[in-house]
């Protein structure tokens, strides 16, 4: 095979090298800001410094690779090295390593038309701060380097000491906008991390943007009475409230539909014991959707129901947002480019919402034309050792992804 | 008011003394084998001298107060004077210090026909090591002694240790048990500590016996998953299961009737996090009824409740026994007796079984003919410094508490 042609199964070598630099027994150890991570980079860094591209480090930590092209207008190809702790051997470093390879056959056929920029994306799981797409949200300009100050690790060490200790200070952070000069689109492959593809028997999809995402702590309030001594028709039971939401949640997100998703991931009762109707039931909710419309709708029959169930059991109900994005749709003419890439791949795509947020998101919602690859996940399982993927999928997403960047580089010409 | 009639008066003033001498602004504070549950007693011991009584305290911690009689045949009437920390005012004492009261009215009246004796239980409560109806179970013969020996206290005292202090030993407990010679019948008057009385606007009512219980923990199992990219359609939410079982034990409880009660005091989800689909949902399960078959029945169905949402939501469910006792029925001829009393005093009665035990219960197990009366709880609350009842209600409930013990020593005259 020559040095102009890629070559998929050297990404998946690379993959299977990094795994045994930086994995254990547990899985993946690539936790940012700590020596794996470190390692894992210096390995990257390497394979980079056999290229003819500039290296270079941004104020955010991300590592930029930036190959030269007749234009300065600039695609690029996102992933992140980091992982979980004891997470899988794909996620992030797949979308990285693909574009290495990317990056070797552009440079190996001369100039590219436009410039090409690998970056890989620091501490975009937050799995150490709590803090997840770090470099990317500095890069789009979304980042509020105040919220940095209070984060600590489980052993209360504080965030920007350990920044401090990679050269990154909070507020010099945000000047990891100026990357976004000149960049024309954005492109990034990613395991599923989810049953879709696998269900419909398909390798491959194309992401159409991340879904808007509303969360909220809502609290039941009843009262405490002995379970021995109070009739079932005197009782205000807070649990009850929450039972029927956590049931509920569900016909809401079947009426609203295209790939609606609630989810109630926790009551906690108070007294809490075998002997007491619960007084409190404090319940967490999270409900996604692509279009930020039928997300307000979801929402807004979320606290409907809550309300009838409030007054059909006699306790008081009460919700408290923690945290809400809305929907990031991806540019719809890379969107097309990304489909032709996928049918001419393996046959059949499928277009499809991502539930988790990527890097992908930060630098749409900076303006960026963005479009995301994802392929199969088995058992739809991430963030875990078991994570997988058959590897001639892998090679499928590596092959489609090159047509991709070339799709988006004549894009970016065209434009 | 001569010394030969009842006073229920005086009885609510001696309540009122003794809330001043044993509580504080949090409420009663005679935790069993604490200084001031002493000092409860020594005041309650020093009132019974002034009675031609014997008193003494069994190896169980019970104190007797012996009025004898033409009979050896004795009735007993029984009460608490220990409280729960914080706790209420009338809970258990009432009892105590009604028996106090229809034994001066008795002693002041002559020689009774058969023998009276009023027992003070120990530590009824259970509150400091975990272990209720104490005196009462050692009298009973249902107490296991070698239990004892593995309880301590918050601050980590051993049981064994404390009550030695008290002069008492586990290994001797049991010998309480002789107290049951001649044991004819047992009357107890408690406040109800539930709403029912109230609802209906009843202040005295009659107990049928004590409910039966069932204490299950079930653990639902399903499939961690992240919530924002696992469809609708391949979640296994542990956290269903729980939820439609949490409601359809009332339905349970109300098909069943009579009075059942089910109670889902808990759910514990895990990992328990706003992300993710709940894979572990343990929750308690509490289930009541005065009729054991009944009780059986509410049980069978739940189980085969869980067992069909287990299918619908594809998890797996799995019950654990915690606890359970039988239905302890009072004597039917007491009950009649009782009864009698009560609408001689207030007009009206009502029969209800008891939610919570009682002592009462422990009696009954050993054989003895036994019945109790309630009187109204406002708003149904207890173990809590706002625990209360009427004083127009408190004085029905000490006259008809004594027409009860007239009727009953008749009773046993004539079997």
């Amino acid at each position: 095979m020559s040095a102009s042609t890629l070559d998929p199964n050297r990404t998946i070598t690379e993959l299977k090298e990094l795994r045994a630099l930086t994995g254990d027994a547990d899985g993946a150890q690539r936790v940012a800001w700590s020596d794996t991570w470190v390692r894992a980079r210096g390995w990257l860094r390497a394979k980079l410094e056999e290229l003819p591209v500039v290296i270079e480090t941004d104020e955010a930590g991300n590592l930029w690779a930036t190959l030269p092209g007749a234009s300065e207008q600039a695609l690029l190809i996102g992933g992140h090295i980091d992982s979980v702790p004891n997470g899988g051997w794909l996620d992030g470093c797949l979308n990285t390593l693909a574009g290495l390879e990317i990056l070797r056959r552009l440079a190996a056929t001369g100039t590219p038309a436009v410039t090409v920029r690998l970056v890989d994306w620091a501490d975009e799981e937050g799995a150490r701060f709590g803090h997840s797409l770090l470099g990317s949200s500095a890069f789009s300009g979304s980042l509020k380097p105040e919220d940095l100050y209070g984060l600590r690790d489980r052993s209360g060490t504080p965030m920007p000491e350990v920044l401090a200790t990679h050269g990154i200070h909070p507020q010099h952070m945000l000047r990891a906008q100026s990357r976004q000069a000149n960049a024309a689109a954005y492109i990034e492959l990613h395991i599923e991390q989810g049953p879709v593809l696998e269900s419909l028997g398909l390798p491959l999809g194309v992401v159409i943007g991340t879904f808007g995402v509303e969360r909220h702590r809502i609290t039941w309030r009843g009262q405490a009475a002995h379970a021995g001594s109070t009739p079932m028709d005197r009782r205000k039971d807070a649990l009850a409230g929450a039972a029927k939401l956590a049931l509920s949640i569900r016909d809401i997100a079947r009426e609203v539909g295209d790939g609606a998703v609630c989810t109630s991931g926790s009551i906690v009762c108070k007294p809490g014991i075998v002997t007491s109707v619960v007084e409190t039931a404090e319940q967490l909710l999270d409900q996604r959707h692509i279009d930020g419309t039928k997300l307000g709708r979801m929402l807004a029959m979320a606290k409907e129901a809550s309300l009838r169930f409030a007054t059909e059991e006699q306790i008081q109900v009460e919700w408290e947002r923690i945290w809400r994005i809305d929907p990031i749709p991806f540019q719809p003419e890379l969107i097309e480019l990304a489909e032709a890439a996928v049918v001419e791949t393996c046959g059949t795509s499928h277009r499809l919402p991502s539930g988790p947020l990527h890097d992908a998101a930060e630098v749409a919602r900076a303006g960026i034309p963005t479009v995301m690859l994802f392929v199969q996940s088995l058992r739809g399982i991430s963030h875990n050792k078991i994570e997988d993927t058959l590897e001639q999928h892998l090679a499928a997403s590596i092959e489609a992804f090159d047509r991709l960047a070339d799709a988006t580089i004549s894009w970016i010409q065209r434009r």
